[in-house]
């Protein structure tokens, strides 16, 4: 009874569930029909069906995220392995381990014209960290033990550092359905047992080399430590040691988890967007070194202070071999584990306390918070103030993910220094608005509560996404900005070009949102104040299913808002700079 | 002011115009400024917006299909650019001439951890024909001239046969605003004039190589002429030529544009699926030869009975130098433009007429129609009867396009042969249930009436394709046959796969359009009864504007009805071939 395939599938998921991987996105489709059955038959791998490949993929992308585990996608073949692109692009430049698994024809159906088949060879390009084309289902010891270490070997590529997605393409023969019952996971354990365990090390330095790096650091007073993207339990106390041992303030991108949890906060400086975007000023505060980690922020200032000045000497730590770099300013990259750098370091010497360096930078800080959190007061519905409400909303253990274009930039702006254990994600590979609506649900389906802050375009760009939490029940909130648009590009120099701006930039689309949440079953909620944002967004993240709350706010004023309070902040820092200089 | 760029730019576009791209589907960015506004400023360039990458490349693909012309489409750089792959496979796989442009970061962006800067050489991999990373913009009359040829060469490679998508990557710096006014257009008209014409030639044999294969078919009595998808002006005219000079019958798939039209119908068979699928009468029905245009029919029956007998002769002849084989039982491929084969071809004999054979064919294929139209009688909502009716709905002059997955095979089945000027259209080149609603919607947009008769998964894959109908006041009428779920399985081994059959692959989503078509500013209609979906057909046609007919079907009833009218076939022509052979 199709035996052959049977064992060859069972082995494969049973080590695949072996390897840590307990989760699997599934898209519906007749040649994948072996490893589907395989999975959804296995009791401890979880199975979440979602018709649409791109959002499935972003899907697993998200459950990746929140997991921090590689998460099974599998689809059929043809253009649904295209549909996987947009999610494989983010999660090669993000880090996030995903094992994609492809059914196709057999070799005598392919490059024929054959119906649904074409090259999936190597179809993600470089993209795939790993690409491997599987024998055809076979079931003698040799190749049941084969079909395992493929499955245990899959695992161990996504998650070396740096993690990243790899793709099994299967060719399969019909007929396609195995039959799996409990006898065939006793006979595959008994026949063809798990024989391969993991173990992945640390990259770190040599002692010499942490001894040389501390010596030089303890001669320089005026330095950062820059933390991007970075999720790793555990950075946030290693790093605060490391800013506590060398006196420097650390700049966090709201990305970098720094910005909430229970360690110390006294060294995180949170508003050196709205600092540094005067020039002048950013003179006044520039380092001597930085040390940087994780992905570059987000913060456009940021990068300009740091690729103005080549007499900084920056300092970048990446555990994932990459370089990530724009500025062709650094003048050290180095290849370690980014908590074990911190912990390393810290060893050679003891704190250096609070410096005037490092008092300078707090007391601008605070000064550009106090000036940034008066949004607070705003009565209109100004974007920037959806993140002063949400850390003060949001409920513990919260998971709070981020749309690109705008809110991230809002994000990093008003967001800031809380004590509740908040974690922020966002898709900042590839920085795509696509697939940011199935990517947070992804991450619901294991982390509550979730809530998602999302601009329009992005949200219509993945409205496919929201089946997920009608198929799987899912609990999240969706808070959709709705400035009709696309509303960063009113920040741009594209502003004053008028002609087609609406056209080619603005692109208003007009929706009403109301109709599609309700066609997955969600409940809806127009904010027009904000103690109906705070009702609502209270009535959501403590009530089961999907939750979309739309703010509907004005592109023009938006940018005017903002341009207002940086300029407070410009005027009140310099003010202050001038009086210190006295 | 930035002239460098404005004049590489409107150079390029100018050609690109000149080149006959009038068309162009743009999606909002910001690297992709310049491009987007030099075709917006150019008169004779349309443009069309679409904020989904993924919906926008099927829009494109859509609409050069129809126009059967070289279409642009322009995206930002990042996962942009990966949203459009699904389109770029089809594309390829269906021959269809697509100018994709890209913006990409400027080289030292790359590859650095700028925002939303990925990889994007070669990122269609062979989907691509062609890739360029072209040169940063410049405005010397060299540069000026280079941009004119690699426009004026990407319209000619995605034109030369097989036709199909080209890509080419713009690494373009800040500042990104041209600016383009009327006399940018002299101005590039002056400096840096159109300069190269391009004229394709066709395929062919030589005059030897005709007479032979003349001489040999003029010895075989029984041949088909298989037709699978191929849409060239003027080939029903040639091919049926063909078949009246070796008496042969003309075995069409719905794809191949010979059902409808003005042409000679009667040496079409179009029940050819429902007569083979009994082997014993495909048996009875064999012919020597076969001569096969286009791709492989849809039709698993036709495939199966050509896989069967190794001793028909099969000619495969292709203008587009591909390998549509899937059979492995050709005897011959002949690399040749149709056309030119069948008007060739003739010239070496006169018209056989109407032989034992060709009689014996047209009776069966006259007495399965017979059986196969007695579900226009159905009064359930049986999925195959919305062929039957719209074959007499359906306008003069309309597109006729075609889902994916169950709708193109109930198109097979109860599309029939008649005398209207209908062209059906379908995405078979990697046959996908993606992007179905977006290439419609192209297609649309330069011709009119259009009809989408697609299923509900389908549908639901591509809703966000319906904003281009909203922004564009694109005039359609979309049939969705709902039957809540994957209908196809039903018909599959899969079938008898119980435990997790529903959650795999029948995948009900239980969806109620309704709601999205409002969002989308569509009329919708649920057609609970023939008369209805008669009146809501009718009233949709024949007014503007976005309408969404549903049917909810029952994927059960469906897979027995249909099981039910082939046996009949099948036993009406075996009693009928019973009495003949006495």
């Amino acid at each position: 009874m199709n035996d052959e395939l049977t064992l060859y599938v069972a082995a494969f998921v049973d080590e695949l569930v072996k390897a840590g991987v307990r989760h699997a996105v599934i898209s519906p489709g007749s040649r994948s029909t072996p490893l589907a059955i395989g999975m959804a038959e296995h009791r401890e791998m979880n199975i979440h069906l979602h018709i649409d490949e791109r959002s499935a993929a972003f899907f697993a992308l998200g459950m990746a995220k929140a997991e921090r585990k590689p998460v099974a996608l599998l689809c059929t073949s043809g253009t649904a392995v295209a549909n996987y692109f947009p999610a494989i692009v983010e999660a090669y430049y993000s880090r996030v381990p995903l094992i994609v698994l492809t059914a196709d024809r057999p070799h005598e159906l392919r490059d024929v014209g054959a119906p649904q088949a074409i090259d999936q060879f190597h179809i993600f390009g470089k993209y795939a960290k790993w690409f491997v084309e599987m024998a055809l289902p076979e079931s003698s010891d040799e190749m049941l033990r084969y079909a395992r270490v493929m499955a245990a070997r899959a695992a161990a590529v996504a998650t070396l550092a740096p993690q990243g997605p790899v793709h099994l393409n299967f060719p399969l023969r019909e007929p396609l359905v195995p039959v799996i019952t409990e006898q065939t996971w006793e006979q595959v354990k008994a026949e063809a047992p798990s024989c391969i365990e993991v173990t992945i090390g640390q990259k770190t330095l040599a002692d010499e080399q942490f001894r040389q790096l501390y010596e030089q650091l303890s001669h320089i007073e005026k330095g950062w430590i820059v933390c991007g993207d970075l999720d790793k339990p555990g950075f946030a106390e290693a790093v605060t040691g490391l800013a506590e041992t060398f006196g420097y303030p650390i700049l966090a991108d709201p990305l970098s988890q720094l910005r909430s949890g229970i360690h110390a906060k006294d060294w995180i400086i949170e508003c050196y967007d709205a600092i540094l975007k005067d020039e002048t000023i950013a003179q006044h505060l520039l380092p001597e070194v930085v040390i940087r980690f994780g992905a570059m922020p987000v913060s456009k200032p940021l990068s300009l202070t740091l690729k103005r000045d080549p007499s900084i000497m920056q300092i970048v730590v990446d555990g994932g071999d990459g370089w990530r770099e724009p500025t062709y300013m650094a003048s050290r990259m180095v290849y370690c584990e980014e908590m074990e750098f911190c912990k390393r370091l810290v060893q050679y010497g003891s704190e250096r306390g609070v410096s005037e360096w490092a008092k300078l930078w707090r007391d601008v800080n605070e000064l550009a918070r106090k000036v940034l959190l008066r949004a607070k007061h705003e009565d209109s519905l100004f974007e920037g103030k959806v993140f002063i409400e949400l850390a003060e909303l949001l409920p513990e253990q919260s998971l709070l993910f981020v749309g690109n274009s705008m809110p991230i930039r809002d994000a990093d702006t008003f967001f800031m220094v809380n004590d509740k254990q908040i974690r922020v994600l966002a898709n900042r590979g590839a920085n795509g608005i696509d697939g940011v609506v199935s990517s947070a649900l992804g991450a619901s389906a294991v982390a509550e509560p979730l809530v998602l802050v999302i601009g329009d375009l992005s949200f219509y760009h993945d409205l496919n996404g929201l089946l997920a939490a009608k198929l799987h029940q899912l609990n999240a909130t969706i808070i959709v900005m709705n400035n009709n648009g696309g509303g960063i590009f009113s920040f741009l120099p594209q502003a004053n070009y008028r002609t087609h701006f609406e056209t080619l930039f603005g692109t208003p689309t007009n929706l009403r949102f109301e109709h599609v949440v309700r066609m997955y079953d969600g409940q809806y909620y127009e904010a027009t104040t904000w103690n109906e944002f705070r009702e609502y967004v209270q009535q959501s993240v403590h009530n089961k299913g999907l939750h979309v709350i739309e703010l509907c706010t004005s592109r023009e004023e938006n940018v005017g808002k903002h341009r207002f309070l940086w300029n407070i902040v410009s005027q009140e820092i310099a003010q202050f700079l001038a009086k210190r200089g006295k």
